[in-house]
């Protein structure tokens, strides 16, 4: 799940994953290759100036299917397991910037696309979050 | 979450968990002394008849916040493992018998509780759950 969430938030290169992630580059690697075998991530190859060609994971349909899933456990860690100095991030619709929950909604409710949600600081994080 | 799956629809007694879940009684036993202690689980006695007292296991108000999250892993799970028979329970809104979704809205959607989502039977499963 750590890996899918920084995905979500636009970390999406092995360099930066695995800054982000604190892991060694070997579990990583197996990590990524096992979520790609699982239809989790798409490997796409970038290339940045005259550099070599690298690779950067975007999270695949099934893997933003996990998405309010993933916004559930952000809100519910929020709420009962934050520190008082609230919650790192807040997620806010960005078209109309109300905050957005996941929830159970019926089916012919309207319903934020991942696209639509953006990542802001919170009152606990006062570094700008990749992809905010 | 398997033993929160189960408390969320309505399977709460011990003998039942156990019966539903395939565990060993010290397993399931320590299990849910964990939830109670962590405070998901409320532990709350019941006697049948003149039988002796025993205990069923009510979700709290911090284990219903994990309730969109669980739908979001079922609703995943019937997209993108299940097998051609179709899910094995369908979640509607009782009040209007519409499927509900677990799905990120804004903070001023009308969203469904816990309390107004009825399980039925999906395709795949030809024995009523229990709660339904």
């Amino acid at each position: 799940m750590a890996v899918l969430r920084e995905a979500f938030n636009d970390v999406r290169r092995f360099e930066d994953l695995q800054q982000h992630l604190g892991v060694s580059r070997s579990v990583l690697s197996r990590r990524l290759n096992e979520m790609v075998d699982d239809g989790l991530l798409d490997r796409v190859p970038y290339r940045e100036g005259a550099g070599r060609e690298r690779y950067e994971y975007l999270p695949t349909e099934k893997a933003w299917g996990l998405y309010p899933v993933m916004v559930g456990l952000m809100q519910w860690g929020d709420r009962y397991l934050a520190d008082s100095d609230g919650p790192p991030v807040r997620l806010v619709d960005r078209r109309t910037g109300r905050p957005v929950v996941a929830a159970i909604v019926t089916d012919d409710s309207e319903v934020c696309a991942p696209s639509d949600v953006a990542v802001l600081p919170g009152d606990s994080l006062r570094t700008l979050p990749a992809g905010a």
